[in-house]
């Protein structure tokens, strides 16, 4: 297939009037074709409304059609996938044995949240039978489960080509509650999103979805963006980027006439706190893990380990200088893009210039969109000190903090903002001195990792991508595995309804054969 | 027990520097003594530094240990419930009848969610068991639950000087997740408040509570209410009131640096639709029981039904003629306070004075405090065109509308609001040319009751006491019914954990016996 550059609207490619622009190769730094038109107002508003009218029909189909539909984008993915790939090394840089793994996840996700509404009992449904004899009132029949939200807006992330952007988690979990999805490509990658874009728009036609239930909008700026959260027929969000681009979408949704959710992901520092008889008995291991989780990738990922807290014992310079010597023979690499690149060497130039902070490694790199591995390490009065150290640098740099002794360690721990992920490394004695340690770190964060590394997000039923703000907008959410899709449906209660007029899922003979709470207790 | 009119903050008795004030009887305009004495910025620092150190110790009970907490609350307010309801009595003006059933009810919900701590299933535990063999990368062990947010700050409401006040469902939710409370009193029943909250104190110490489990506090202002929001140990916040007071506290939770979620529950105007075969078979019936909707409880529910929506056809002269019979006939009784009277008299000038609103019955009131019925109808038009007739009367009005037909019925209700409560009378001839009218309700509201009215709001699994913008700020939750515990939750996921570092619910012996999804299978 040749790529037109347009948006992708209901059933059908627009986009004439728009202003143009092209994407940049990051290895070359020379513009890729075709040209790209950013969509318009009025488009936005013909996605939107296409997306509330097939919400009409799609909300009410069953999760068997709605499995149909996301296993067939899969087939359809599979189908580009070489091609789909070849673009997004292009565009991203990202090698190719990695956008391969990511398109096997992405395709995970989708057959995972089809099996998920296939089997059908993620809805919540609950029954509490009535009795008209009850005094001194009736007792009222009272059912209820959970209801798709309407039309999402989902945000293409620079990181995640495939698995975090047009077919990514938020589609897939969006489509599998029953809501209508509406992307805002990422303009870092739109080659590659027109591609999966075209591969959904095949799949809604094959499996007979109504039209709308997908497009795809291009835009260079953040027209668009505004445009399509600001717009009263869209009832969610769903983003993966940076914190201000989160908190910018968020303070849109809330100045809404009606507010609306937003499921911000703003990614994190990930802090890896060590613990002394681990570094003891560990170190060589915890620096090769830690090197390879902080370079995996060249630093691009939200669970990138950027701060590593510590207490500076005699065992502590071994395992730094260990950590030394991996980080500065690790050559640069090429970023997602130029702008990422730069964003990256200035933030290590914030971090170079705070006193108190040694820069311990920081390779070369030259050429356009290059970075080099870099770490830093500082005491930890002036990680208390200086809360600019809670910073994200996006890219392969961390944060080594010095602490002295274990008060100043849970100082630091106490002061970390929400994050993602936390990671301990401890052995048997340091837990019999700090076992409730943990229990500090539940406070801070979605996900706890003990004795590994935040990097590698496995996509399960138990999975939590989510964390306290400022993680995520939603502390209570996370964007990977199947309780994502609780994001995108709210309960609706049904009282005294006549078995007709109940969902399927409600309705007492249960056709669909969920599991059920029923007078308080869970039945099939 | 002597009031005190002190707030209480842990295990003491607090408050000399505050400004005092006085409650009043509303059926007098009588002061009630004692004077209360409003807390200061540094008493509820106290109480939330209290929680937090609380929170440290009651996040890790048992479900078994709460439940014993929350029955002995029940049993103490039992053990007080003659001099309780007698002071709400003097307080409120709501009748002794009432105030019983709603104690009982309050009693009811404690015990409701002790059964559902101690059963345990609620935290919705998961586990992804890992694969070290898998190839390219091991699979980790991940494990996640439901864990409590923190200290959380519960408004007492008006209108429900019990069961959503002190020991209300958002004090009973929160307790029951693992979140220690901090309720900041109504005005207008402080005396209850105290009596109340004294209960709650020597369950408390009964069960071993650590201290800071739970503070009241009190406050003629608002300067209570701002401190708390903002003050940063503060992890959510629950709310049932006005829309007013509800969005202030929103916005105080958005601006802290660290945004917090506020469950306000705002009220709404509960559309009830008539359709046109019910109203000509069932038009009597439907008449008395909106009438004594209407009425009950002189219009104080959040569920009261202040909008009739149905078609101008020659039923419905009939219809309401009936209605207006009853309701001018209903005599005016106290409202809750003077200010509530004053503003539901603002309120009906307000519809009185808009062009092409007919008032059809408007009993005289006089004394302090005093409400009568009034009724109201309006062309579809006119509704249509004004939409400050969707505001909230609260009190025993109503305004019937009168569409021209099917179509602008359904205009009629594409224009709601979001709402707590949407009835439907219909039967099925009305149905077979209708049916698709609870597709466009389902969007609307948190619970669609058929045939039925409003007003009673049944405590059990599937209730769902919530609706879309504005009815509440999270359309996603129910402050009423066993899913209400969620709000004050948020799942952490533990990643390669020790057996003996995790939570008892997610080790793998499964020492609570609660229902788990275990590789994607519930199991017991």
């Amino acid at each position: 297939m040749k790529l037109k550059g347009l948006s992708i609207i209901g059933w059908k490619s627009t986009g004439n009037q728009g202003a143009t622009f092209h994407g940049v190769n990051p290895s070359t730094g020379a513009a890729i074709e075709p040209a790209f038109t950013s969509a318009t107002a009025h488009e936005v508003d013909s996605a939107a409304r296409l997306a509330h009218h097939a919400f009409l029909e799609y909300e009410s189909t069953s999760g068997a059609q709605r499995a149909n539909f996301l296993r067939e984008v899969a087939v359809q993915l599979e189908t580009d996938a070489e091609a789909i790939v070849r673009r997004a090394f292009e565009e991203t840089a990202l090698p190719v044995p990695r956008l391969q793994s990511e398109m096997g996840r992405t395709c995970f996700q989708l057959r995972l949240f089809a099996d998920l509404v296939q089997e059908g009992s993620w809805v919540d449904a609950r029954i509490d039978r009535g009795d008209p004899s009850r005094q001194p009132v009736p007792k009222p029949d009272v059912r209820s489960m959970l209801r798709p939200l309407g039309p999402v807006a989902v945000f293409g992330s620079s990181n995640f080509p495939l698995a975090f952007s047009v077919a990514g988690g938020d589609t897939a979990s969006a489509l599998a509650a029953g809501c209508p999805v509406i992307v805002k490509a990422h303009p870092a990658h739109q080659g590659t999103s027109e591609r999966v874009g075209t591969a959904i728009l095949k799949a809604a036609r094959h499996t007979q979805m109504p039209e709308g239930i997908f497009s795809l909008l291009f835009d260079a700026g953040f027209e668009v963006a505004k445009e399509l959260v600001r717009h009263p027929l869209i009832k969610a969000v769903g983003f993966t980027g940076s914190r201000q681009g989160g908190l910018s979408l968020l303070e849109i949704a809330r100045s809404r006439p009606e507010p609306i959710p937003v499921y911000a992901e703003m990614g994190s520092i990930n802090p890896v706190i060590l613990l002394p008889d681990a570094v003891q008995t560990r170190g060589r291991e915890i620096a090769d893990g830690l090197h390879a989780s902080v370079t995996l990738g060249v630093g691009q990922f939200c669970t990138n380990p950027g701060l590593v807290l510590m207490e500076n014992n005699g065992d502590a310079a071994p395992f730094l200088n260990e950590l030394v010597r991996l980080m500065a023979s690790t050559p640069a690499a090429t970023m997602l893009s130029e702008a990422i690149a730069s964003a990256y060497r200035n933030g290590l130039q914030a971090f170079s210039s705070i006193p108190g902070v040694d820069v311990r490694a920081a390779g070369l790199s030259n050429g356009p969109a290059q970075a080099a591995p870099a770490l830093f390490t500082a005491g930890g009065s002036v990680f208390l000190s200086r809360p600019e150290l809670m910073n994200e640098i996006f890219g392969p740099a961390t944060l080594v903090v010095l602490c002295e002794g274990r008060q100043e360690l849970r100082s630091a721990i106490g002061r970390l903002e929400g994050q993602l992920t936390v990671s301990l490394h401890a052995t048997d004695k340091d837990l019999s001195s700090g076992g409730d340690l943990v229990k500090q770190l539940e406070g801070a964060a979605g996900r706890i990792v003990f004795n590994g590394f935040p990097t590698g997000v496995e996509v399960g039923h138990a999975m939590v991508h989510g964390g306290p703000f400022p993680a995520t907008s939603d502390g209570r959410s996370t964007s990977v595995g199947t309780r994502a899709i609780e994001r995108f449906a709210r309960s609706v209660c049904y009282q005294n309804f006549p078995e007709a007029l109940l969902p399927a899922e409600l309705q007492e003979s249960n056709p669909r054969g969920i599991r059920r709470l029923v007078d308080g207790k869970w039945a099939h």
